[in-house]
């Protein structure tokens, strides 16, 4: 099957496809086209390269043998043909052939193709807003922006840079100005918290919390309306709220699938944006495939056609691509959503459906959280790791799972696991509960943290125990004036002193050892709030308190998740 | 459904059972006995116990809260009655009783039961040589034993110690040996390699010379034949190819499932030891449960009863009883095997089946191994991961992979999410090259080693990738003389130097750049191995070769695993 086969674009999807065919079919001829100059690089590295952690632009573009990755590599290296600076305009089905324009010359000529690769990524969105066209105001995914971004911080130029948009490439751009260049940060989001598309809440105060501590400004629910320049360049920003001193203003607000060129051609694409494909990769014509930022892929647990711009997918669709374009048989069924991001000292890490997305997909979900070490209690080395998970109450079958924790590699390693199973199964609670990860001290525990959010869920499942999420114990609190609510703390005597002084009768100390002598001086006529360490010893309090006669709920995660969030009584 | 539970065996699944049917059944009595004065303590954590890094013997017996787990923790704290030194003799079945013996005072008496758990665990195996009886001769399973192990470190007691087994057990004993405590300490397997039942010869390999790197002896296909002593205690270990001093001798050879009693009640048991068990845990006698190390388990891959005595495993079973105790229906319905464990600074991991497993469980199966850098190459903190997949020819099953790292957690995310496909699905190579696992530079590479692990098999299997194991590599190069073969090293000029001018005409030094104009330095009419840094580089280059007619053999993870190998040429 030796053929002409034409790619468009030439970041992640387009230049593995390439290789990937011409190792299999050495005789076939690939072109691959760019408008940009730079081809083959890591786009995700980015926010890296401004921290300073990854010490020059080039490393970005270069194999693991420190070989940059150019045309000439390509050509030579590889024998792909590669254009750069070279735009396509249109996609002609009947002949088979793209349109394409010199960004340079101008000059307009037609591509033939046997098979066709969309692989032509997406646009970070600009809010078209008074000001987005000042000087000093970019996006960062390209490698010319990133160079822009990290020259003025060298440069000492930038001293009050403005985030929008709480995503990840916002929380990682934030974290590398902030650490690495000690500028005022803010970030700006306008839903309810960061990360509003990937974690609960709760969890997302805690990641607030950690940008906080390295003196990130976080303003979340608020609104960019509009930039004031000064010679040209932005110096102000103003929100629905506030107006800000604004020297760099960067826009990570979400991408757009740069579809319209296969829309145009008459191939199919999402209402929203993005192409259709089947398992194949393959668009509404056969003889053209697409894959990476630019296509729809099928959600695997909710069914419906989702958009996850990410380079890992991409690697791995490209692959499929060149085996199917080589006449083979590979198939990608699909996507679950598993993601990670490096904060400033902590990490998020997460799978499947949030809450909100199963309750929007149909499910009856809840979720439920909690906190336990990452490895044996004894084992001196040990986090404390928050785990979140998903799960469609009738059937009992796990959506998703959200974590945070100082060790990110522990935590990926947890949900990548519950990733798998959510990717082949319509895993059960059970199924969690039972789930075999490899054990030993120093890496887990007995009864690993994966496994006990299964079982916290059980038993809140079943009713047995009663939670409440750490956000409303303190919501709980701080409105104790009308709802006369009672705290138990139920850590040893010494560790909820203080907070028992300081607030008498309302925050009782009763250690788990001591509840059965002390279940009288619970008051039965008031709201009672349970709260210890990490939630397990209350739950055990909860029980007994049950059968005394006195209902409670449980704060999850207990003080380590209230120590987390930056949380104080 | 409150009745009379009776749990023979206190360690590990038995507490868990207890604990856990006394909170969903307050009313229900629970009386749990062992022959042994301590209860509920991490047998997993005596390594670290005896090398110093968990800091005192009741850390093992304490929960997370410091608070000691002996049988007044149980009996007050969760309403558990608690008989220590109190040995099972018979399980009564008609009478529904168990005959136990006080092992102090003697007395005997019927305990009964409505319920009845068998948690008796396993007992290490001692082969009965001369001299097994000696003083400073033992196991390190049970409490007792690691305290004297560790009195006698710290009081410098021990000169030369003997490790006798190349399993978990052992190789964690010596590390702790050797590192913390200084000890000459030599680990004595009486098959091939170490960690036989867990790894193949080229990993098992690596990880032989990272405990060298501390100084341990590693004697492999080995027989211990008979222990000489001095005043009672061992002075000497004798083997079928040497005399050693030795004056400790730890034996971790095995363990043997506890299961004469359920046997001579007339349970099913599997031949060689072991309950048999349904997936709701209960043994051929519907009132009987049994789990933890006294079990058989279906193997999920291999269909076949099968052991492995692991404190996860157990922990996660007695849930399952427990539950099922008090009338609910939860399975559990085998295992696949994983396992991880932490060695001098490396650490290796694995699940499913290896190579020698999968051939004699029938499979047509081959492994393939590879070395790739487990987060984004242009990170800066970033480690060489060993991965080998195991993979039915047939069918492109993927039934098992085993690795090594200096990053134990980063490895253990990629095992267990494998381990995690292997018990939910039938996976073949194409789910595992699109297993969408977390990824962000500082977690994972685009593209990642889990990935490119199927992809390396899936070139192998359909035949375009011709490999030899590391181990193979070497053995072919120090018989160059019989078999005239010359090595074509990929990596870059400078790499290779000395090689190709300390063996002029044999180590030949071909960067992949420069290949195509040197291909005619290649001689045609010997065999050709081809290496590089870590595989990726020569399969390029055997496509390259092949095309202009030349047959090479590519070494897998190239000089990478020669390193982990402690291999120079």
């Amino acid at each position: 099957m030796a053929q002409h086969v034409l790619i468009i674009g030439g970041v992640a999807l387009g230049p593995k496809a390439a290789c990937r065919y011409k190792r299999l079919q050495p005789d076939g001829h690939v072109t691959m086209i760019d408008q940009g100059s730079y081809i083959s690089y890591g786009g995700c590295g980015i926010p890296y390269f401004v921290s300073g952690d990854v010490g020059s632009m080039d490393a970005l573009r270069q194999t693991s043998a420190h070989v940059i990755r150019d045309p000439e590599f390509f050509e030579k290296m590889r024998g792909v043909e590669v254009l750069t600076q070279t735009r396509a305009l249109s996609i002609n089905r009947q002949q088979k052939s793209v349109t394409v324009e010199n960004t340079v010359s101008g000059e307009k000529r037609d591509l033939p193709y046997d098979k066709l690769v969309i692989a032509t990524g997406s646009s970070p969105k600009i809010p078209p807003i008074p000001g987005h066209d000042l000087k000093n105001v970019s996006t960062v995914t390209c490698l010319e922006a990133a160079q822009a971004v990290q020259s003025a911080c060298a440069a000492r130029k930038i001293q009050h840079a403005v985030i929008v948009g709480g995503g990840f490439i916002g929380l990682e751009m934030a974290a590398a100005l902030a650490d690495q260049w000690g500028i005022q940060t803010t970030i700006i989001e306008v839903l309810d918290h960061l990360l509003p598309a990937q974690l609960s809440p709760n969890l997302a105060q805690m990641v607030r919390h950690d940008l906080e501590e390295l003196g990130i400004t976080v303003l979340t629910g608020e609104k960019v309306t509009e930039l004031k320049g000064k010679d040209g360049a932005v110096c102000q920003l103003i929100t629905d709220k506030r107006t800000l001193d604004a020297d760099y203003v960067i826009f990570s607000v979400g991408v757009t699938p740069n579809s319209q060129i296969a829309a145009d051609a008459g191939l199919v694409c999402h209402p929203r944006g993005g192409i259709v494909v089947n398992s194949h990769m393959q668009t509404s014509d056969p003889d053209i495939y697409a894959g990476g930022d630019c296509v729809v892929l099928r959600n695997l647990i909710s069914g419906e056609q989702s958009y996850l711009p990410l380079g890992s997918l991409a690697n791995r669709q490209g692959r499929v691509i060149a085996t199917n374009l080589a006449g083979g048989d590979d198939v990608f069924e699909g996507m679950v959503g598993t993601w990670c991001v490096k904060l400033n000292k902590m990490n998020a890490c997460g799978t499947g459906l949030t809450l909100v997305q199963a309750r929007r997909a149909g499910f009856d979900a809840v979720a439920v959280s909690m906190e336990q070490l990452d490895r044996a209690h004894f084992y001196p080395e040990k986090n404390m790791m928050s785990l979140e998970v998903v799960v469609d109450k009738p059937s009992r079958r796990v959506l998703g799972m959200q974590g945070f924790c100082v060790d990110g590699i522990a935590l990926k390693a947890r949900i990548d696991a519950v990733a798998a199973m959510l990717q082949f199964a319509r895993p059960t609670l059970n199924d969690l509960a039972n789930l075999e990860v490899a054990y030993a001290p120093p890496f887990a525990a007995a009864m690993d943290v994966v496994n006990t959010v299964a079982n916290v869920a059980d038993n809140v499942l079943a009713g047995r125990h009663k939670v409440v999420g750490a956000g409303e114990f303190v919501s709980m609190w701080e409105r104790r004036a009308e709802n006369h609510c009672v705290v138990v703390d139920g850590r040893p005597a010494q560790a909820g002193h203080e907070l028992a002084e300081k607030y008498p009768g309302l925050w009782l100390t009763i250690p788990m050892e001591e509840l059965a002598e002390r279940m009288h001086e619970i008051p039965r006529d008031r709201p009672v709030a349970l709260i210890c360490n990490s939630g397990s010893r209350a739950y055990d309090m909860q029980l007994k308190m049950r059968r005394a006669g006195i209902d409670s709920v449980n704060s999850e995660g207990g003080m380590q998740a209230m120590k987390k969030r930056g949380q104080t009584f």
